[in-house]
C-alpha cells in the first residue's frame, strides 16, 4: 500500500485537509493572588458532573474544559473561547486559572489537595485510587488533550484508491495505528517546541528530588506516567487491546484511562469497543499548556499538530517498530529533561523532520500560516523561543509563580472585559451569544447548526430543542407569529378583542396613500412601513404635517416596504414589554437617539463622541446601537431648526430620531419594578390573544398612576415576535434581566426540577 | 340641526363615503330548462340551517346567498360572486339558479311547493305560519336585501359637528330615521330604474287575476306586502318600535322580520334591542333581482343606492312625515304597476331628484363611475332601458321564461368555467381561494384580514383559526418552518436521524465557492440558492462541470440569496411529497418545462403556444405556470445544443428547466397511488424529524421497485413549510386532491364529528 501515493492522487486531494478536531484543557482554579483556590467548584455551573463543557479532573480545584468535536480548527477556538468564558464568568469574582500545566505551590500536607467532590461513588473512587498510586500532587498537573480524527471523506477516498484490502473499519485502523506509530516516534519534537513545564512550584516534588529547570517535567518521567511494568505494543490494534487488557487483568492498570501514553487510541467508551468498531480518533495527551495563550493552546499549535499527523501518516517507517518507538521514547526522555534554554542534542534531526514537513506542505498543496515554518525554525534555532526557554527567561527576572499570576489576571481581565460577548462568537447576535453562555453554563449542549443564520440545536439528554435568534423556538406557533409580523393583522385581532389600539388606514402604493392626505393632514400621526422591524422607515408628526412633509415621510417608508400603513399618534411613553409564557418579565422605556450639548461641539461632533462608548455597535453585537446620521436623522434635526454642524446649547438634549428602537441609536431604562401589575396583565393578555407565547409587545401610556382599565389609559403599537433581549440584559439605565436564561427554563423546564 | 352644513365641514369631509355594506340575494333552484328543481338543498353544503352564507328561504329550492359585511363595494361584490359559484358548484350538475325575483312557473298545486326542510322547528312553524298567511306561491318570490351602514367615524364626526344633543345612540337613531323615511318617500324612483318584475310564470297568480305586463309587481300590492291593517309610523325609533310591537300584540304579525317594508331598521335580533341599542343599519328590502347581472344586481346599482341613501340624509323633509310617506308609497304603488315601456307619470319629479343627486356628488365631492348619471338619465328618457323595460322588450321576443332560461344558462357557464377559482379573489393565491371556497361551503366564517397578505381567519362558532397562504397556520411550530427554511439545517436533521440527504457544502461568498471547484467538477452535482423557494436559480450538473459553467450557476445562485449549497446530484425521479399531521396525502411527479417539437415552429414559438393554455398563468393564481424564457433557460437550452429559434424535429420533447417546479413552468402529474406505503412512511417520518405538521417534502427516488429501506433507495431533497396545494388539486394529469379541504378538516376537527 502505498501511501504517499494515494495521498496525492486526484480522488485524494480535495479531502486532504477534511478533520475533525476536539480539545479538553484541565487548569487549576486560584486566586487573585496565584494561590490554590480552596472553594468549591462554582455552583453556577449547573448539573455538577455531567456537564459536557465544564467539569472537574482529579482535584475539586481542577478545571477541565471540554469542547466539542468541530469540523474547523476556526470553530475549535470559538468554542474553547467561549468555554473559557463561561467558566471564568461562573467563578467567584475573585478566582482565576492558572496558566501552567504544573500546579500553583500546594498544601503541605497532601491531604489539603481536595479529590473532587463528584457525586458518582465510582467516579470518588477511581481518583482515591490515583492518589495512593501516584499521589495526590502528580494528579494536580494539568494539560491539553487534543483529539483529532482524519475527516471520513478523507478516509473514504484513501480506502477507494487502493485494491488491497476491502476491509473498511481495518483499513482506517491501520491509518491511525501508522500515523500513532509516527507520532510516538517523534514525539520528542513536540516536547521540544511546546514543552512549557520547566519548573516546578513550591511542594510539588520533595526537595531537591529532581533537577530543574528543563523542557518538560510533565513529559519526563518525573511527570504524569504509568509504572515501568505498563508496557503496551503499537504494532497493531489488536497488540494494542490484548495489552492493554492484560495490564489491567494483572493489576496494573485499573483501568485503560489510567494509561498514560502520549497517544491514546479512542473507539467507544471501553477498550473493547475498540476491537468492534476500530479506531474513530485518537487522542494526544502531551500537550503542555501553553502559559501564553489564553486558552492554554495556540492556533498555530493545533494547526502544526494536522500537519505533523498528517506527516506521521505519510512516513515511511523503519522495518521494527516497536524498537524505533521504544527509542523515539527514549529520545522524548532526553529532551523533556534538556535545560529549557540549551539547544536539543537531536537539532539535526528536528531540521530534517522541519524540512520534510515543509516540503509536504508543497506536495500535498496545503494551505497552512504564513508564519508557521519562520516561527518553528526560530524555535530551533533559539531555545529561547521555545515555550519552556520563554517561560524559564521570563521567571528569572522575578519567578515562575509571579510571571504565571500575572498572566493569569490578564486572562482574567481579558474575559470579564466585555461580559455580554462569546469573544469566539462575535458574529453572531448578541441574543444569541447570551443564550449560548446560558447553555455552557447549564450544561446544554449547543450544537450551531447554521453560525450565519444564529441557528442553534440545543440538547439536555433526550430532550433536543432548535432555536433561531434565542428566542424562535417550538413554542410559538407559526400562525402566531405572522400575525405580528403583520402589524394590520395584530391591530385587528387586538382590536377584535377589545384593546386599545391606533386606528389608521394601509395603503399598497404612494399615489393611494396621498389621495388620503386629507383623512390625516390635521392630527398627530404616524407613518410607518408595514412589515420591516427595528422603527426603520418610520415618520411621527405629532401635530399634522404638510402635503410635502407627508409626501416625503411616504417615500421613505415605501422604501422600506411595499405596504405602508398611516396610523393615528398616541400620547404618551412607549414601553416595550417582554412578555415568555404568560408573564411580563421585563419592561423597557426607549429614549430615542440623542446628544447632550455641552456648547462647543457641533450635532454631528457630539453623536460621534457618544458612539464611541465600547456598549456602542452595529447589528445587536453590542448592547446598544450606534447613532446614525442619515436622511431620517437630518430630517428630525431640520423639524427642530438644526442641522448637523448646529452647536447645542449646554445640557439641551437633542433627539435625533422620533423612535425610540435600541436598534436606531436608542437608549434604554429598565423600568420593569415601577410599572403596575394590571399593565402587565394587559400586555399578557394582549400577547395571549395572538397565540403568542414569547412576544415584545410596545405600549404607549400616557400616564402610569391612570389604571390600565381607564378607558384610552393605553395604546398598543406592536408586537414583535423576534424582540431583542439583550437590551434587556444590558440596558442604559437600571436593572439587568437575563431573558436568555428565562427562554432556557422555559424551553428546558427541567432545569429548574433539578434544582428543587 | 342643518346637516347639510354639517355634511360640509372640513372634519366631516374624509369621512363622507364611508359605509359598510351586506347583502342578501335570493334565488330559486332550477334545472337545466329553468324548471323548479325538484331535488333538496345540496347535501355538500354543510352545517345546514347555520352556514353563514348559504341558506334556505322559504322553500327548500329558494337559495338565500348572504355576504359578509364589508368596508367596501368592490368587497362586497367580490364576497357576492364568491358565494355564488360556492353555491353553483355545490348544486347538482344540471342545476342552475332562476335570475328573476319572480318565481318560475310553479306546480299546479300549491302543497307541491316543498317548505324548506330545515332542522329547527320553529324555522319550520315560522314557514307554515307564512303558508297559511301569505299563500305558498306569494313566499316564492325572491330579491335583493341591501344592508347599509354610514360608517362609524362618519356618524362621529358628523356626531363632534353638532352641539344640540351629546346622546351619541339618539344622534345616530335619528340620521338613520330621516333617511329611512325620505328614502321611503322617493322609493318609487327605485322602483322605477331597478323594477325588474314585468310579468310573472305560469301559476303564481289565479288566471287573470292581475294586469301584466307592469313595472314591478313584487314591489307592488300583488307582490309582498303587509295586511292593509299593519301601519308602522317612522315618525321616530319610538313610534316604530311601538308600532311593530302593538302589530304583533294584535296578531296582525307574528313577529318583527314579518314586516314587509321597503326599509327595515336594524338594531339587534330583536326589534326590543332597538330600543337598547339604537339603530346599527338598515335594510333595504325593495329591490328586485336584477336579470342582467349574474349576481342579482350590479355594482352601479349599489353605489347608486348609497348616494341616494347619502341624499336620503342630506335632503330637507317637509313638515308632515308621516303624510309625505304615505305619498310616498302610493306613488310607489303607482310607479310599480306602469306599464314597463311606457314613461312614469313621476318623470319630472324623478328628474328634478336626479339634478339633486348630481349637484350633491359636487357640493360633497363624491366619486361616482363616469357613466352612472348618464345611465340613469337615459332610463328615465328611454322607460325600455330600464330593467322591467328590457326585461320585458326580451321577453317579447320568446318569453320572459325563455330568457330567463337563457340567462340563467350564461351564468351557470359562467360558473364552470374556471373551476380551481373565486372570480371576485383572483388576485389572490389560488390555494387561498381553494380554501375559501371550502370554508364557505362549510359555513365557516372567512374574514379576510389581509387580502394583499392572503391572511385569513376562520371561525366556526367559536373556535377561531387564522391561515395564512392556505397552509400556515397554528398547527406548525415557528422552529419547524424555520428549520425547513433552512436547507441547511434541514438537512443535518435529517441526516441526525437516519435520512439519507445529499452531501455538500454551503457557502457564503461566490470566491470560496470558486476555490471548491475541485471537490465538484467531476461528479454529478446541483448549485442552489439556499432560502429561496420555487426552483429559483438552480443548476444542475449530471455530468460535472466545466470551471465557466460553475462559475455562472454560482452567479446565478448567489443572484438568488447570499448564501448558496452545491449539492451531491442524487440519480432518479423527484417526487413531492404532500404530508399533512402525519399522514401522506398526495404525491405528484412534476415534470421539468418542456415543449414537443412538431417539425415546423421554433421553440419560442412552441414555448408561447403551450402558454396559451388558459390553465397556465402567473404567480399561482392558475394551477399551471406559464414556461419563462429567461437567462436559465436559454443555457438549458444551449446545454443540449439548441438555441431559442431552433426547429426541434417532430415529437421531441425539448426541456427548458432542469428543475421540475410547477412554479417554472413545469407539469404536474399525480402519482399518489402509484407509489408504495414505505416511501409514505419515510416521508411521514422525517416530516415528524423536523417537528413540521404541514410539510411538501422532495424525495428522489430512483426505483419504485426497490423497497425504500434499500441503501441508497431515496435521497430527501428538501421539505417545503409552504408547499403549493393547488397543483395536487389540478395536476396536469392524474387523480385530483383537494388539500385545502383537508387543511380545514385538521384545522377544524369538528366538521368530520358533525358528518358522523
Amino acid at each position: 500500500m502505498d501511501i504517499k501515493k494515494m495521498l496525492q492522487s486526484d480522488h485524494v486531494k480535495p479531502y486532504i485537509s477534511k478533520a475533525r478536531y476536539g480539545i479538553e484543557k484541565e487548569g487549576q482554579r486560584v486566586d487573585l493572588s496565584g494561590d490554590l483556590a480552596t472553594t468549591d467548584h462554582p455552583e453556577k455551573i449547573s448539573i455538577n458532573d455531567e456537564n459536557p463543557y465544564i467539569q472537574r479532573d482529579f482535584s475539586e480545584t481542577q478545571m477541565e474544559l471540554i469542547t466539542p468535536v468541530t469540523d474547523s480548527l476556526e470553530e475549535l477556538f470559538s468554542y474553547l473561547s467561549a468555554i473559557h468564558e463561561v467558566a471564568y464568568r461562573s467563578m467567584d469574582e475573585n478566582e482565576m486559572l492558572w496558566p501552567l500545566s504544573m500546579p500553583p505551590s500546594l498544601p503541605k500536607k497532601e491531604e489539603d489537595i481536595i479529590i473532587a467532590k463528584l457525586t458518582s461513588a465510582d467516579n470518588v473512587l477511581y481518583r482515591r485510587h490515583l492518589a495512593t498510586t501516584y499521589g495526590r500532587r502528580k494528579q494536580m498537573i494539568s494539560g491539553i488533550h487534543f483529539n483529532f480524527q482524519f475527516g471520513d471523506e478523507l478516509i473514504e477516498a484513501l480506502f477507494k484508491s487502493q485494491s488491497e484490502t476491502n476491509d473498511y473499519k481495518q483499513f482506517k485502523s491501520d491509518i491511525y495505528m501508522k500515523t500513532t506509530r509516527n507520532y510516538l516516534k517523534h514525539q520528542w519534537l513536540i516536547t521540544y517546541l511546546f514543552g512549557a513545564t520547566p519548573s516546578s512550584e513550591e511542594n510539588f516534588f520533595e526537595e531537591n528530588s529532581v533537577n530543574e529547570p528543563v523542557r518538560s517535567i510533565r513529559n519526563s518521567k518525573n511527570g504524569y506516567t504509568n509504572d515501568e511494568d505498563v508496557q503496551v505494543s503499537f504494532i497493531s490494534l489488536q497488540t494494542y487491546i490484548a495489552d492493554i487488557s492484560s495490564m489491567v487483568h494483572k493489576g496494573l492498570l485499573i483501568e485503560e484511562k489510567e494509561f498514560y501514553s502520549a497517544v491514546r487510541l479512542r473507539g467507544g467508551q471501553q477498550v473493547s469497543d475498540l476491537e468492534d468498531d476500530g479506531v474513530k480518533y485518537i487522542e494526544l495527551r502531551n500537550i503542555d499548556l501553553n502559559p501564553f495563550e489564553t486558552y492554554g493552546i495556540s492556533y498555530e499549535q493545533a494547526e502544526f499538530l494536522h500537519l505533523f499527523l498528517l506527516y506521521s501518516l505519510w512516513k515511511d517507517e523503519g522495518a521494527n517498530c516497536d524498537e524505533s518507538m521504544n527509542v523515539g521514547e527514549s529520545n522524548n526522555e532526553i529532551v523533556a529533561l534538556e535545560h529549557p534554554l540549551e539547544p536539543t542534542q537531536f537539532k539535526q534531526e528536528a531540521e530534517h523532520i522541519l524540512d520534510e514537513l515543509e516540503s509536504l506542505v508543497t506536495t500535498l498543496h496545503l494551505t497552512v500560516s504564513e508564519e508557521l515554518f519562520v516561527n518553528l525554525r526560530e524555535m530551533l534555532i533559539d531555545p529561547s523561543k521555545t515555550l519552556a526557554g520563554r517561560l524559564y527567561s521570563e521567571s528569572k527576572k522575578s519567578s515562575q509563580g509571579q510571571v504565571a499570576t500575572s498572566i493569569a489576571k490578564e486572562n482574567y481581565d481579558k474575559s470579564w472585559d466585555k461580559p455580554y460577548q462569546l469573544t469566539g462568537f462575535t458574529d453572531m447576535e448578541l441574543s444569541t451569544q447570551n443564550l449560548m453562555f446560558d447553555a455552557i453554563q447549564h450544561g446544554i449542549q449547543v450544537d450551531i447548526l447554521d453560525r450565519h443564520d444564529q441557528f442553534l440545536k440545543l440538547q439536555l439528554n433526550d430532550h433536543v430543542e432548535f432555536v433561531k435568534n434565542g428566542n424562535m423556538t417550538s413554542k410559538d406557533s407559526y400562525i402566531s407569529t405572522l400575525i405580528m409580523e403583520n402589524k394590520t393583522v395584530t391591530k385587528k385581532i387586538l382590536h377584535q378583542h377589545g384593546f386599545r389600539v391606533p386606528g389608521g388606514e394601509e395603503f399598497n402604493n404612494i399615489e393611494q396613500a396621498m389621495r388620503s392626505y386629507e383623512l390625516f393632514s390635521s392630527k398627530p400621526f404616524v407613518v410607518k412601513p408595514k412589515s420591516t422591524n427595528y422603527g426603520l422607515g418610520i415618520s411621527i408628526f405629532k401635530e399634522g404635517a404638510s402635503f410635502e412633509d407627508y409626501q416625503k415621510a411616504l417615500t421613505i417608508a415605501f422604501k422600506e416596504d411595499s405596504s405602508v400603513l398611516i396610523e393615528e399618534f398616541l400620547n404618551g411613553t412607549e414601553y416595550r414589554f417582554f412578555v415568555l409564557n404568560d408573564k411580563t418579565l421585563a419592561i423597557l422605556s426607549r429614549i430615542p437617539a440623542n446628544v447632550k450639548g455641552d456648547g462647543t461641539l457641533t450635532i454631528e461632533q457630539l453623536v460621534n463622541q457618544k458612539n464611541q462608548d465600547p456598549l456602542r455597535g452595529l447589528d445587536h453585537r453590542t448592547p446598544l446601537e450606534t447613532i446614525q446620521l442619515g436622511e431620517l436623522e437630518v430630517l428630525m434635526l431640520k423639524g427642530q431648526g438644526y442641522e448637523l454642524d448646529s452647536i447645542p446649547k449646554k445640557d439641551a438634549i437633542i433627539y435625533l430620531r422620533e423612535n425610540s428602537n435600541v436598534s436606531t441609536g436608542g437608549d434604554s431604562i429598565d423600568v420593569t419594578d415601577l410599572i403596575s401589575e394590571d399593565y402587565k396583565k394587559i400586555a399578557v393578555d394582549a400577547v395571549s390573544a395572538l397565540g403568542a407565547k414569547i412576544s415584545g409587545i410596545d405600549l404607549i401610556i400616557e400616564d402610569l398612576k391612570v389604571p390600565a382599565a381607564t378607558e384610552n389609559a393605553y395604546g398598543i403599537i406592536e408586537a414583535n415576535f423576534n424582540p431583542s433581549m439583550y437590551m434587556h440584559a444590558y440596558p442604559y439605565q437600571g436593572k439587568s434581566r437575563r431573558l436568555t436564561l428565562n427562554v432556557l427554563h422555559y424551553l428546558f423546564p427541567e432545569l429548574l426540577q433539578n434544582q428543587e
